[in-house]
C-alpha cells in the first residue's frame, strides 16, 4: 500500500507544423521519460496551434490540474513565436524583458552577424515574474514561471533546457518499469495479464503488440512505484507464461 | 477573401504507453497528414491515459468542438483496453458485440492457434449505434460512431483504417503548402516573415529552424487554400530573401 503523494505534469505542444504533420513531435517522449526519471507522471498532453486562445486555454486548464506544466514550441525570435505572449495573458501579467536574458542574448549574438536586432531580443520577453532555464545551445534561455517550464520546440534545445532542471523539481518515488517479451497473439495470453495485474495492488500491465518477421509478437510492460510488487508481477507473469509452453524474454523483444 | 467553412477534427490519443515515453507517438503526424489531404484541419490533440474518466472527459470536450473526433489506441484484446468502454459512456449508450464485426474475426481466427477466445471477441465490441471501418492487416475493425473514429494504437493498422476512410468525409478546399529553405539564422529574417504573411490575407507562415553540418538554417512553410494567393506569398518571400542576398533554396532544405 502506497500512500506517498503522486506528483503529475501536463505538456502542452504548440505548434502548427505538429498539427499539420509536416513534423513529427519528438519532445512528448523525451519529456516524459525524463519526468519518470524525477519522479513526476505525465498525466496529460494537449497539442494546440499558434493561437493566443488556443494556448492559454491549454495552459490554464493543466497547471491547475496539475503539479507541474511544460510547454514545448513557440519561444523562438519570429512571428508565429506568441507562447510568452499567450501564457502571460493566462496568468494576467505584463510581458517584459527579463535583464539576465538580454545580458545572455548580447553575449551570444555579439560576434554573430546582425548582432542583437530586434527578433532576436523578442527571446529576452518572459511573462513579469519569470525565472530563467539555462541553454547552453542557442543562447536563449528557456522560461520559469511558477509550476510553468516553458522550453524550446527544437528537441535538442528542449534536452538542454532539461539537464538544466535536472534534480531541481521535488517528485515522489519513481515508477519502476520492467518488460517481458513473448512471440505470441497478445489476445492469447490477455486473461493472464488481466489476472496477474488485479493480484498485485497499485501494478500497471501495459500489453504492446507487434508485427516483426512476418511474427505477432508482443511485449508486457510492469510498472510500480514498489520494486517488491515489480518483482512479484514480473515472476508471476514469468510463471503463468512458462505454464502455456511459451517462450518469454525478460527485458522485452 | 474565403468564405468556406473550414472543417475541423480534433485527435484523442490514448496510451500509458505515450505518456511514460515508452512509446514515441507516430499517429498524430500519420493522422494530420491524412487530414489535410482531405481538407479537414487537425484543430487539437489530447493524449490521456487508459482512463475510463480521462478518455471520456476528452472525447466529450473534442467530439463537440469540432467537426470530427479521431481516437488512437486502446481498442485490442486485452485489460487495457478500454477505449469502446469509455467512449460508450461519455455518449450514454450501450456496448453491444458488432455482428459484423464478430463474423470478421471469427473469420479471421478459424485457422489461428485458440480460435476466436473470449479477449478477442472484445474486438466485436462497439458502442450501441457504430459502424465498422475495414483493416485488411489484423482482422479487427476500427470503428465510426457519428462523427467518432476509433482507430488501432499500432501505426500499421491506422494507416490501414485511414485508407478505408479515404475520400468519405466531407472537407473543404485542401490547405496548400510550400516550403522555401534558407541557410540563415531565422532571426535575421524575422521581419521579412512577419511582412510577407501580413500581405497575403489567409496566408501563415512557419519557420522551422535547424542546426546541420554545424550551420544555422531555417525552412519557411508557407499554407494557404489559395494557389493564387500561395504562389504569390512564395515569390514575395524569395525576392525578398534574394535582396538581402541570401541563397534560397524553394522546395526546402
Amino acid at each position: 500500500m502506497n500512500n506517498e503523494k503522486v506528483w503529475t505534469a501536463g505538456l502542452v505542444v504548440i505548434g502548427d507544423e505538429i498539427l499539420s504533420g509536416r513534423t513529427a513531435d519528438k519532445n512528448i517522449a523525451q519529456i516524459a521519460s525524463w519526468l519518470q526519471v524525477q519522479g513526476i507522471r505525465l498525466a496529460e498532453v494537449r497539442v494546440v496551434a499558434d493561437d493566443m486562445d488556443a494556448i492559454a486555454g491549454a495552459v490554464n486548464a493543466l497547471r491547475t490540474a496539475y503539479d507541474y506544466l511544460f510547454t514545448t514550441g513557440g519561444i523562438g525570435p519570429t512571428h508565429d513565436d506568441i507562447t510568452v505572449d499567450a501564457i502571460a495573458a493566462a496568468l494576467g501579467v505584463d510581458v517584459v524583458i527579463h535583464p539576465q536574458a538580454r545580458a545572455m542574448l548580447e553575449d551570444y549574438y555579439k560576434d554573430k552577424p546582425g548582432g542583437l536586432n530586434d527578433a532576436r531580443l523578442r527571446m529576452a520577453r518572459v511573462p513579469d515574474g519569470a525565472d530563467l532555464i539555462p541553454n547552453a545551445m542557442s543562447g536563449a534561455p528557456g522560461i520559469r514561471h511558477g509550476n510553468i517550464f516553458l522550453m524550446a520546440g527544437v528537441p535538442a534545445i528542449t534536452a538542454q533546457m532539461l539537464h538544466g532542471l535536472t534534480g531541481q523539481l521535488e517528485g515522489g518515488a519513481p515508477l519502476m518499469v520492467e518488460t517481458v517479451g513473448c512471440w505470441t497473439a497478445e489476445s492469447e495470453v490477455a486473461e493472464i495479464l488481466r489476472e496477474v495485474e488485479k493480484a498485485h495492488e497499485g501494478c500497471q500491465i501495459g500489453s504492446y503488440p507487434f508485427f516483426r518477421e512476418g511474427r505477432t509478437g508482443a511485449n508486457f510492460v510492469i510498472r510500480s512505484t514498489s520494486r517488491d510488487v515489480l518483482e512479484s508481477a514480473v515472476d508471476t507473469l514469468c510463471e503463468a507464461l512458462a505454464e502455456t509452453g511459451r517462450d518469454f524474454t525478460p527485458g522485452g523483444i
